[in-house]
């Protein structure tokens, strides 16, 4: 099943589009009609290979879950979990979350995952990094009030920006945070696969749950 | 010089009442009288056996440090070294910062240290901890506006309770932070007596830099 080339993965995403929403503008403020229940909207960005937004969704049948993300080489592989194993509270978006306020409505969202985003190293790149101000503020749209934010990366500048970003923001408050996840682990910590090779490579993982006020 | 025996600590900081100030509540609001010029006045709340207050003296003739510290056994080895080189613009202070807007005016401090700072580990000793919304309001008391917090510690514990607390300060933002110091170490960086030992031993060293607004 496991697709080792890529250049099908255009095709298979195609193929299913139970699984993979293509056109998820079309379902801003419905998301729960899709869904076909009243249960709250969880959404990771930067989904990946979708091995956390699989076990969320496996761990949590009155969740539904939106994994988001850009690359088709990439999501196929979340695809791949959702063929052999079919999840109805799991939808797989295909997008930019630079324009996440697209394709949801104000208040439609109840909790963010970040996992390992893209760091952005670079200044000039700033804007791209997931933690930024200007994404904040499209949360701060889409996102309820008191809902939270939960964001995990093994990059320390990452980490430092995201928590100079968060602490200058007025909405978002930090209410849990690690510098050192694997120290005391939670019970309930779901791994990505970047996490499981980091881990494996002794690397230290950060870890922020914030909670977003929309007043 | 060095005195191993710090049951004299006590008879000689009492034969120097020009470098340690044993009524600092008489100099509220008159520091820079003390100093006899008018230079800002920056504190560091624990500044043990002195090397960084003293080094930061030596080095910063044009301001005036006080250096606090509660133990008479710490700070008779700061004492130590401004008898051996005399140093105009510092002056240390054995008293409880706990009570420290008894010694400053409101507006009077233009900086305030806090290095390797007792972590405080149990719950419910959160209240002593020199990061705890408590210390934050006193320091909001004597600190000019815009004035800075500069924060070191190896304890990621400390580093991840203080970051949650300046977090949830409206009167305090986070401007510069590092979860390593020593990966990009500032060449401004003066080492206390603790982080040599630190950094000797391969510990992370952690540090905020934080602006404070009085409206």
């Amino acid at each position: 099943m496991r697709l080792r080339n890529v250049k099908y993965a255009k095709e298979l995403i195609h193929s299913y589009p139970g699984y993979v929403i293509l056109k998820p503008k079309n379902h801003k403020s419905k998301w729960q009609e899709l869904f076909e229940n009243n249960h709250p909207v969880e959404v990771e960005i930067g989904c990946g290979k979708g091995k956390f937004i699989y076990e969320k969704a496996l761990n949590n049948p009155h969740i539904n879950y939106i994994g988001i993300e850009k690359f088709d080489s990439v999501i196929v592989r979340a695809l791949e979990k959702l063929i052999l194993e079919p999840l109805d509270n799991l939808k797989l978006v295909r997008f930019d979350a630079t324009h996440i306020t697209d394709i949801f409505e104000e208040n439609e969202v109840d909790k963010l995952y970040l996992n390992f985003s893209d760091p952005w190293p670079k200044n000039r790149h700033e804007k791209r990094r997931l933690t930024s101000p200007r994404f904040l503020k499209r949360y701060h749209q889409i996102l309820k009030d008191n809902s939270m934010i939960e964001m995990k990366t093994d990059n320390y500048a990452l980490f430092e920006y995201s928590l100079m970003s968060f602490n200058h923001s007025d909405f978002i408050r930090i209410i849990d945070l690690s510098l050192d996840l694997y120290k005391n682990l939670p019970s309930s910590n779901i791994q990505t696969e970047f996490e499981m090779k980091f881990v494996e490579e002794n690397k230290t993982i950060y870890y922020l749950k914030a909670k977003l006020k929309r007043s």
